[in-house]
């Protein structure tokens, strides 16, 4: 039945505990509590170093379509060991087992026995690092289980679907002093590596703008009715009413910004259409008695909100995942001096490009990759071309996480980053409900902001 | 010293007047009263139906660069007598009223005895109609004179820059029983007319979300100093921050999604970036010592800000007078079956484009020009492109008004709508004041919304 395999399968099967865990994000009818916290931890994880590794021994929650990907790039980069696979669909796990053992001709442990085998999997004192690629609701607790264990954390976008969520990832990263990671891999494309390098050297000017997106028509998802992302995901379209999905186009926006690193999200207001084209596609691809068919859709088929920084920038940003059209995740950074737009790039920079009224695009762009390059890309940029996965995106992320954990640096995205662009999807259900009321966008930070150093041009 | 010449020219001479006027917009630091009102008059204006004009008499008020292009219109439409002329620049006045002559052989008065002569020309009783084309803050007064001295009264964009301002109008229309319309050209261009003609024949099916914007840089305004509309224009950025100029996105956006004839403005939020290239601008091009080095400019560089209608659907609305970077109005509306966007032309139709998963563009839109062009554009568009005025559009503005006059047919665009467009401004500003916060748009209509048919596709 499954009509393609997508990301994040684990637990795909579990429906009842699916439509449970889903049931309590109901909770964002009251307004979240968004005022600042006290710390629970003796420490910040702001710009946290942990002890290298000289290996990095890895271990996996969630092996489907996702996860699966993940396993193939920590088998082609230096330095890694996978220890142990952990899934609750058992072929999955054996399928990515094998894979393991054809290249390594190590074994590696398998935990397939339910839903919360993976605690067992935890106990090992023999594992670093774990990526955690299941259903969204499980990111919160497997992460926080994982760095209660001694393990660094590493998920799936995004990170948490609740405001309570985020701060008990903030939290416990700051008690553990353990990475927590979201993997925002578009952060690490091409372009918006580029664009990066383009904000720090100043070519837009100083920054005043920017637009985020995650426009993709995901309605063939629902074919994958008992297994696969569409199994779970379509539960969600039916639970909540908001931008369900914000990290993908936020997370590079936010770099440019320096939001978290000199600036921080200040408040946003959110609104969201009426919705409608999944259930009209439900009546059209199944039966009157399925599944698919007995769901009151309650999401709006597009959400769109603004967002305003303490230090005066503006974001939109937009999501929508069922309407007919062309992908984006729009990438647009404006400042004084010039705007950076995707899909399709296009770019004007006021005394360097031909003209501010006409965009330069398609192979006029080739002097400015030339000219701008991230230096990551450049180091890496045509392995990452040969493996695949997103154009690159995937893989650049996965050698620069183990870069980092082997060389003892603060990884790209930390916690904050993690709870500050997730912690749109709260907010957004929250003011979508409430006329589009503005809401204050909590500071996970707790006021580092202020001091942390905008992310610089590694490579 | 004036770069260029632009849109209405009167009273730019009149430093003071401008500046004292401009003061009072500061009065929304207030919040705007939203609520319904109670009528003023024993009718509404909703379906305005004045008695038929054999002949329609025109006089105007303001002939700088924008009202100067209307007498040129009405020189080339038939049925149509230019009575008078008024501006507070004779120059610009005698220009205008010799224009007449050499067309026509019948001498036009002219009024030109400074800021409030306009008033001794509605003095006149033979004149039907009067187009003013003056500075904004000038708008209501004009046109509430106009109307109580028994004439149509047809405004250049905004109508309004207060909400208040938008009531008097609908008051005073309700009570004379005048039309008082907000020429909004862009309703009439061939892409907007098509769209509107797909939108009614239901191509996009429901309609979910629109967008619309006015980014145009106009930074080369300031050189306009003394005389023309950078002399009072820039003055409105140092006074007030929010989207100065909603109506050139949204009123055909408005139009597509019914708002006042079936749905309406709901509330809406907004935010604006830091104010920045203007002063910029000034401190490159003009001498310490000028009057634009002396303004302390307010206006964020670009406003956001959404809106949702009480039917459900969302509009996205954005303003920016100033970034280096391509003009657009966005153009964007979006619903069940598809989606079509401005700035290039793109569409996409499921069912019937290429795929829904890319755009149809350029060339590939020539069929659907065909097959939906709108009945107007195909009556008097190929004279229209021949007159000229941003692609045509204003001639058939002009065109249409005249003939609703001549046959006593209700007008486009209504007072209601005039308002509903233009009170975007006072609220985005109060938004913006206010950490975002959502406002109500006033019911113009006072209930007639849910009454009100669509707007018909007229030919």
């Amino acid at each position: 039945m499954p009509k393609k395999i997508d990301r994040r399968e684990f637990l795909a099967a579990a429906g009842a505990a699916g439509v449970a865990l889903a049931a309590t994000s109901m909770a964002t009818v009251q307004k979240p509590q968004t005022a600042r916290r006290p710390s629970k931890g003796a420490k910040s994880a702001a710009g946290l170093v942990a002890p290298k590794l000289d290996r990095v021994r890895v271990g996996f929650i969630g092996v489907g379509a996702r996860g699966s990907g993940h396993v193939g790039h920590m088998l082609n980069i230096e330095g890694v060991d996978v220890v142990a696979i952990c899934d609750n669909y058992a072929p999955s796990a054996e399928r990515a087992a094998k894979r393991v053992a054809e290249k390594t001709g190590k074994a590696s442990a398998t935990y397939t026995n339910g839903d919360r085998d993976y605690k067992r999997m935890l106990d090992r004192d023999d594992i670093d690092i774990v990526f955690i690629s299941t259903p969204w609701d499980w990111h919160v607790p497997m992460a926080v289980d994982a760095m209660k264990a001694g393990k660094h954390a590493f998920l799936e976008v995004p990170a948490a679907t609740t405001v309570e969520g985020c701060w008990e990832l903030v939290d416990t990263a700051e008690v553990t002093q353990k990475h927590c990671m979201m993997m925002e891999n578009v952060n690490y494309g091409r372009e918006e590596l580029m664009v990066l390098n383009m904000c720090r050297l100043g070519v837009f000017g100083e920054l005043l703008h920017g637009e985020a997106a995650y426009i993709h028509d995901l309605r063939g998802q629902m074919h994958e009715v008992e297994r696969g992302t569409g199994s779970w995901r379509t539960l969600e379209y039916a639970e909540r009413n908001g931008n369900l999905y914000p990290t993908h186009g936020l997370g590079p926006v936010a770099q440019y910004m320096d939001i978290n690193r000199g600036d921080r999200l200040d408040y946003m207001s959110s609104v969201s259409s009426p919705s409608r084209v999944r259930e009209i596609y439900a009546k059209k691809n199944f039966p009157p008695d399925h599944k698919w068919n007995k769901l009151k859709f309650q999401c709006g088929d597009i959400n769109t909100s603004i967002v305003k920084t303490v230090n005066g920038k503006t974001l939109m940003i937009q999501w929508d995942e069922q309407l007919p059209r062309p992908y984006t995740r729009h990438n647009l950074v404006q400042g004084t001096k010039g705007i950076w737009a995707g899909f399709p790039d296009r770019t004007v920079i006021e005394g360097k490009t031909k003209s501010t009224h006409e965009w330069t695009e398609g192979g006029e762009l080739d002097a400015l990759f030339s000219e701008y390059e991230h230096p990551l890309w450049k180091r890496v940029g045509e392995e990452a071309k040969r493996q695949g996965g997103h154009g690159g995106m995937d893989f650049v992320m996965m050698w620069r996480i183990i870069y980092c954990l082997r060389n003892g640096l603060p990884l790209d995205q930390d916690v904050y980053d993690a709870a500050t662009w997730s912690v749109i999807t709260p907010l957004s259900e929250w003011s979508v409900k409430n006329r589009g009321q503005s809401m204050d966008v909590p500071d996970f930070t707790r006021g580092k902001w202020k001091t942390m150093k905008p992310l610089g041009i590694v490579s």
